[in-house]
């Protein structure tokens, strides 16, 4: 279709979760007989296929069900790479995307961890797009649920003020933190749920809404 | 290239300025010969040339200097629109931008004005690509100096003040504005320059970087 030579259409998708209390994207083994860079590690991704996906978001999402078996990971599309030399096959695109999951839906995924601050080079501009996933998640994690989405559906107060800053990477005063999450409902209580363990029972919260909550800056 | 077929791969331009004292969206004549909506109004773009660009942006800076004359822009990535069915031709992506500039840029070019607030039915995904930049610049307006952008280079604090409410849609308490932009720096006086008029005359005032400054919340 078109007068001109079209260029290479991928969609990268950076997969971060908390693990062991770092802040982690993971990564997917390129297969053995890929083209170029066999059998490297790299963010999961793939061709558009336009026979099959009916926009970018749906090939990030065939990307994430086929490589680690997600079925609704919070997603949002990041921002497009492009250039004559990031693929040294061709011209070529990359719609990047980020999406944010519990650690515990990865469990049995061929993909390994990476924390964000011991990232290995990767090949293309892979390195570059997970840089970029991390500004905008810390910058969207300072006004709005998006941390939540790496919690389980239920948590107490000490895992939420943890998460937040996990993926800040800074640490957090938490009297400050706990008046903002309050006064602007970020979570609500789940009546007559505590966990009991070696202190006193913590009350179970979870997330006011399913979709993001943005707020009055947070942090 | 590559074992799939390629989507079409184009990018379009949301071009922004102020015209007597509205927010307005530049649009372009498609040619008469278009294979598709010819001789229709839309956003200025084009195809992605492999052998011409070195990226995504160099594309949108040359349609901007064909289409507009402009050299440099204030210019970002937005995000990419893509489907089956956007473009009634073929599978196809576009990978957004948006720029602001003055309007005295504009004098002489063959695009027209429409304001955002009464945009005509555009082809293709072009008024949901124009609702998205004006989501994006009114954001970003909000804890930034991208207003002084439609200015020209030196102008007084009440044309910041009215620009600032164009690019917002709302009026703003000029007290309290006027607080917030000597309080952050974002305009500089520029020494002994001021604007004779019918009033007493107007301190001039640049911004104080040439380059996007962000900031705490302005409006």
């Amino acid at each position: 279709m078109g007068t001109f030579e079209s260029p290479i259409a991928t969609v990268d998708v950076a997969l971060f979760t908390v693990s062991e209390g770092r802040l982690c994207v993971m990564l997917a083994k390129r297969p053995d007989d890929a083209g170029i860079f066999p059998a490297v590690f790299a963010l999961p991704g793939g061709y558009i296929h336009v026979t099959e996906d009916d926009d970018a978001e749906a090939c990030a999402r065939r990307v994430l069900r086929g490589k680690a078996g997600l079925r609704a990971p919070y997603l949002e599309q990041l921002c497009t790479f492009s250039g004559k030399f990031r693929d040294p096959r061709a011209w070529s695109l990359s719609v990047a995307y980020y999406a944010v999951v519990p650690a515990t839906e990865l469990v049995g995924t061929s993909l390994r961890l990476a924390p964000v601050d011991e990232l290995p080079a990767l090949p293309f501009d892979h390195n570059q797009i997970v840089a970029t996933a991390v500004r905008r998640l810390r910058g969207k994690a300072s006004y709005s649920s998006l941390p939540t989405f790496l919690l389980p559906e239920k948590f107490t107060f000490d895992e939420l003020h943890a998460v937040y800053q996990q993926v800040m990477g800074v640490a957090i005063n938490k009297v400050s933190f706990r008046r903002k999450i309050e006064n602007q409902g970020i979570v609500v209580p789940v009546p007559g749920e505590k966990l009991y363990g070696a202190h006193r029972p913590a009350q179970l919260y979870r997330a006011a809404e399913r979709t993001l909550m943005e707020f009055d800056q947070i942090i």
